[in-house]
């Protein structure tokens, strides 16, 4: 019998905020990190929502490795570009504030590029690339991340899983946003198949010797995850591509840590690396023309014909926005361990844990 | 017994550019249009190169569906932006003028993007993106193209294999030069096992139901490509996601036709789309110290430990800049019915095929 716990939202931003805040994050900043995060889980991303925020946060702002005051530094700015460095701060802090003054910069110029330099985990690159939205921008964002993906024809984990962000804004459909790693799956789906003892699909990873597996302690341990396409006969070149190139922008260009490098030490600063950008639609031709022949695309794609046994079809960022639609409603789900991790987390920190679930299911595991 | 000329890349660039010059084409343009095509010989991308000067181009502007005269409009412009209209002219002249004028605005200030509209097939994508390089600029290129790939969960072709291009300037490792469809194969892969009366790896395309088939045939006739990735189980969707997002930028953006209409009809103009953009490196750090972390990570990546049975790892465009080292210098190889095809395009334009091979091989089929 495993238990799942719902909440709502706002109740659980504020107790992420007070949980940031005991670290000295500032009020305005923890309530950006806070709000990231249970974005994740609203939109299903639960991966990437509270249950790191003890892991991938609370535990290095406690041991000293993130800055709580994300001390932003310009290192060189032009009307279209801005280079900062996060002075080894909070990544949602530093993610939300490029891409911020990047929508100003793209606003004014028409479009804008920002890396940062010095930063940690940012939480879900679609975060920031959606900030564009609201103000008729297409908006993209990337960050490097830790080292698990292999470049074709090596065995060693070198490219992290690199994730790539767009959204483009339609009329009356929702918008595109794509919000995808550069892996077959992130490194946690094998944990899961490991957790459940079972075999993954061949193809998504490879052992010491670089050979592809289905035994997941094989590419947990010693192994690499492949890049998305897998093996060269499915062109996974092509998704090592990709993930390189995500690092030659968040990781090289902004002079940040890359490949191997990423959060090379536990007890150093990870110098992640992101990079964001914005361009104005109405440059190109009139935002409503533009609108029109979004709705139209989504609308035939949708329409389109169906493959045997397969009963829609989606666009990119379709199924989060339906999620997050019944989860602001009636309360997002947190398995039983996760909920006694933060609150493990809040004990630690002297924070009391303050929410309560909305409601609580039993299913059979 | 099959025979490969092998030609100079000079003598074949004034072949191809005097075959242009035939239907009307200015001399500047005809030898845009003959370097782009030969260029992609020499990369190795033979399947872009010449072999398409009749049926893409030829055929195309002797039916008048192609003006010869590529009258490019600006429909909107700014300090960083360029909307054209590219008058149903030649694609790599569209694509070659667009770049230039996409490479002169980033230069002066900062980054720019350039869409075109009403163009037509503009030939191997890198080829713009490379035009970057010698200013120190990232270099972007984009274009949809005639619909071959299914969405995730569609059995309709209504995607195109839609290039992603993109250059970014190194120290003295050669550039990185990613140009890669978003299909796994190209239909002309397809092709090729179909000719062979072979069967495809699964994976690679869909039959009419929506079915993955290792029959050749079921995929061209009815059928569909995958997008990178390939089914759902080895995240399909994102590749589907990624040849969306060159289609809104390439056709929604630029006002050009999309998805299922690209080249919609054989009796009328195609209306491709492409997007292009370049963005200065020493906006964001000094262009030395970029360069230097580019050299160190290529060369990180090439010392990997290799996987078992491989002997290199390869970075992006590096195969291609190899193989037109030897290409440019020894002569880049055609095959005999290829050679043939021309001859014939030329005797019916009345155009003398001058290009004498600089030697024949014959080798065992």
């Amino acid at each position: 019998m495993k238990r799942i716990y719902y909440y709502d939202a706002q109740v659980m931003r504020d107790f992420v905020k007070d949980y940031f805040i005991h670290f000295g994050v500032p009020e305005e900043d923890a309530r950006i990190a806070a709000d990231v995060l249970v974005e994740a889980d609203l939109r299903g991303v639960d991966s990437h929502g509270v249950i790191r925020m003890y892991s991938y946060y609370g535990s290095r702002l406690a041991a000293g490795l993130v800055d709580p005051t994300t001390p932003m530094r310009i290192l060189y700015e032009s009307p279209v570009s801005l280079a900062l460095d996060a002075g080894a701060g909070l990544g949602q802090v530093a993610g939300y504030r490029g891409m911020q003054r990047c929508i100003e910069k793209a606003r004014e110029s028409g479009m804008a590029a920002v890396t940062v330099r010095n930063s940690n985990h940012f939480g879900i690159a679609g975060y920031y690339a959606m900030m564009a939205l609201p103000h008729d921008l297409i908006g993209i964002s990337l960050t490097n991340s830790q080292p698990l993906i292999a470049p074709s024809h090596s065995r060693a984990a070198l490219l992290g899983t690199n994730p790539i962000a767009v959204a483009v804004p339609a009329g009356k459909e929702r918008p595109y946003v794509l919000d995808m790693a550069t892996s077959i799956v992130p490194i946690g789906r094998i944990t899961v198949f490991q957790k459940a003892e079972k075999k993954v699909p061949p193809g998504w990873g490879i052992d010491s010797r670089g050979c592809v597996t289905e035994n997941p302690e094989e590419i947990l341990n010693g192994g690499a995850l492949l890049p998305l396409g897998g093996t060269d006969l499915m062109r996974g070149y092509k998704g090592y591509g990709l993930s390189l190139l995500v690092d030659l922008l968040s990781g090289v260009l902004s002079g940040a840590a890359f490949g191997a490098h990423v959060g090379e030490s536990n007890d150093q600063p990870a110098n992640v690396g992101h990079f964001f950008a914005a361009l104005r639609v109405d440059l190109f031709r009139p935002i409503e023309e533009f609108k029109q022949d979004m709705d139209r695309y989504i609308q035939e794609l949708k329409q389109a014909p169906l493959a045997e046994g397969e009963d829609r079809i989606y666009i990119h960022g379709e199924k989060e926005f339906e999620k997050r639609l019944s989860y602001e409603k009636d309360g997002f789900p947190l398995m039983e361990p996760v909920v006694e991790m933060m609150k493990d987390a809040a004990r630690q920190a002297g924070v009391p844990f303050s929410p309560l679930p909305l409601r609580v299911e039993e299913v059979n595991s």
